[in-house]
């Protein structure tokens, strides 16, 4: 068996106990004789599978019984119109955009409100995040939108904006459950679980129970009604069982590494070995500006496309994979989600530092 | 390890083979030293995943190139309120309701345009498909909707209805793939993989290409715009990647087995084993009417809730499990789909002749 380092910003590697395990009962789930994909969702020994995945996802990050928990389908992208659907009771919200996926957000919302956009980062490519200490914040806003990490530019919002009250949306796919969070904080907050948690096909929504509505506009679709899942308990149709069941494995492997606190002083481990080469490296530099990095998703860029072309390639080559940046920035991006191990960014720095001697008098061919 | 045979509706039992390969793969699939779970949806290595499971879909069922197949997210449920939002033009529908998902399909159709109920078997609890061969068509109706294999109370549309020109649009979640279909008699055919396919968590929609429209409603989410994940190649957002892998290799399985005629041979025997025998047996009998069987579910009775109850906990106990009828219909259900042995049908009418010889003179305590 060969296993690679795998860089991918998403759907991303996962923990090799996880896998393993998940092999290991693929025919027989612990006596139950058959694989948790083949399991109705309505039988005990499933239900036990997501209401365990639930309470140690709420044991880890301290989620409070005014907080619902829901696993849902459909992604981000679905998100992206059951937030406005949901939550709009003045009709108006506020927008932060700081890249592609808050710009995705802002322009799905446009269908279902008066949409403001209050603060960017578009003027620089999105390569930091704007001061959001006092923005001007529309009276009537229902809600404020941020997307907490982003994934292609490796920026993130090392601080909350100051919302003066309102309630905050939070994108949180990419950097769920990479630290501790206070949940207090958000009125959502949502993930897509193919970063850090699971299999793509699980989104995972926080939400503060008072914001769950019962009275909204005739189109929206049953399944995009957050009161009905959550009147469902998740269950109100067939939910994405197997997905649910690798989360919970997921789940189980943070409590079993010592929860938020200990991933989080490991993931700044190894964000602090990639970035503290690349603030001295003469031939690669991150792209994101120093306060706003995220320890997550780490761009980088030689400055000159031809040698990015044969880094990646070289890289590939000895088991570093996944490292092509996102096409609106080119260049480099290594994601070194929870699940990547030490290791493999200390390989990384290990391959660019020599990369840099040997292509140290590197001249383009054009 | 332990395999029982699985009865359940859904999610439902899968081929050991497909089940023993993704264990053997899940910490390198080929060579590539990632899990499918792990991999970028925007990988070489994934989109060949993808295309060949369409590709062979196509092959399989005789999928001509003016249909479109789609992976989607959401269950049949979001396909509910997809359908009407993507299909109507004229504002009107036809409904046929046949049971418990053909109304829930009809109730939500019913925010998006007039929705008409032209024929129900609701006066006998669904035992039966009503007459479809004249039925009122609605002149300006965009569509008719089935659902042509009832889950829950064993019937199936063993002959399509007369649309009258109009064109038909089918939830065949339990019965895909159980046999041939001749995909020209839909505009739209359409699935939720966890019976007959695969992990809950992945739709297939066959859509015929001109019914695909760029012309929707403002409040339609681009998750739920057929003309958007067709331009994408099931690709706008991140699918649930894994679920479509495991559909892949049934896809193979199928093929391998002789594809579709050699699966309804195979499904006809393991049927006619176990109808024949409700029809001889004094104890059991079947709850649907002949000529509307479904081949794939079969609910039977005793007639008396107290001897079902011990039949469903001594069936347990020989490793026959998942055997309990909807909770709208009561009884038994037996859902026999295509994974299921021919060998586990034989084993549960054994069963249940040393059953009926057991209790043939029970007399019920209450």
């Amino acid at each position: 068996m060969k296993r690679v380092y795998n860089f991918s910003a998403g759907p991303a590697v996962l923990p090799e106990e996880v896998l393993q395990e998940a092999a290991a009962e693929m025919l027989d789930y612990r006596g139950s004789g058959m694989s948790v994909m083949e399991m109705s969702h309505r039988s005990k020994v499933f239900e036990e599978i997501l209401y365990t995945a639930e309470q140690d996802l709420r044991d880890l990050a301290n989620i409070p019984k005014d907080y619902e928990v829901l696993f849902l389908q459909g992604g981000t992208s679905l998100q992206f119109a059951m937030i406005p659907m949901n939550l709009m009771k003045n009709g108006e919200a506020d927008y932060i955009i700081t890249g592609l996926w808050s710009k995705k957000a802002y322009v799905e919302a446009l269908k279902y409100g008066k949409i403001n956009k209050i603060a960017s980062s578009e003027d620089a490519n999105f390569s930091y995040i704007p001061d959001c200490s006092d923005l001007p914040v529309s009276s009537s806003a229902d809600y404020i939108h941020i997307c907490e990490n982003n994934t292609i530019y490796g920026t993130k919002f090392n601080q909350l904006p100051n919302t003066k009250g309102k309630v905050l949306v939070s994108d949180v796919s990419s950097c769920f459950l990479s630290e501790p969070f206070d949940i207090s904080k958000y009125g959502v907050a949502y993930a897509g679980v193919q970063k850090n948690v699971g299999p793509a096909g699980v989104q995972i929504v926080i939400i503060r129970k008072d914001l769950i509505s019962r009275d909204l506009a005739n189109y929206v679709p049953s399944m995009m009604d957050y009161h009905i899942h959550n009147k469902a308990e998740s269950l109100y149709n067939t939910p994405p069982t197997y997905g649910i069941y690798i989360c919970g494995k997921v789940f189980k492997w943070l409590k079993s590494i010592g929860g938020l606190e200990s991933m989080k002083k490991i993931n700044e481990e190894k964000a602090a070995i990639l970035y503290n080469y690349l603030d001295i490296s003469e031939m690669f530099r991150g792209t994101a500006k120093k306060k706003d990095r995220s320890v997550m998703n780490v761009p980088f860029v030689t400055g000159n496309p031809e040698l990015d072309s044969i880094f990646l390639k070289e890289a590939e080559a000895v088991g570093l994979v996944n490292l092509k940046g996102h096409r609106t920035t080119g260049g480099m991006r290594a994601s070194i989600y929870n699940a990547m191990p030490i290791d493999g960014v200390e390989k990384l720095v290990a391959f660019m530092r020599d990369f840099e001697e040997r292509y140290a008098s590197f001249n383009p061919t054009t």
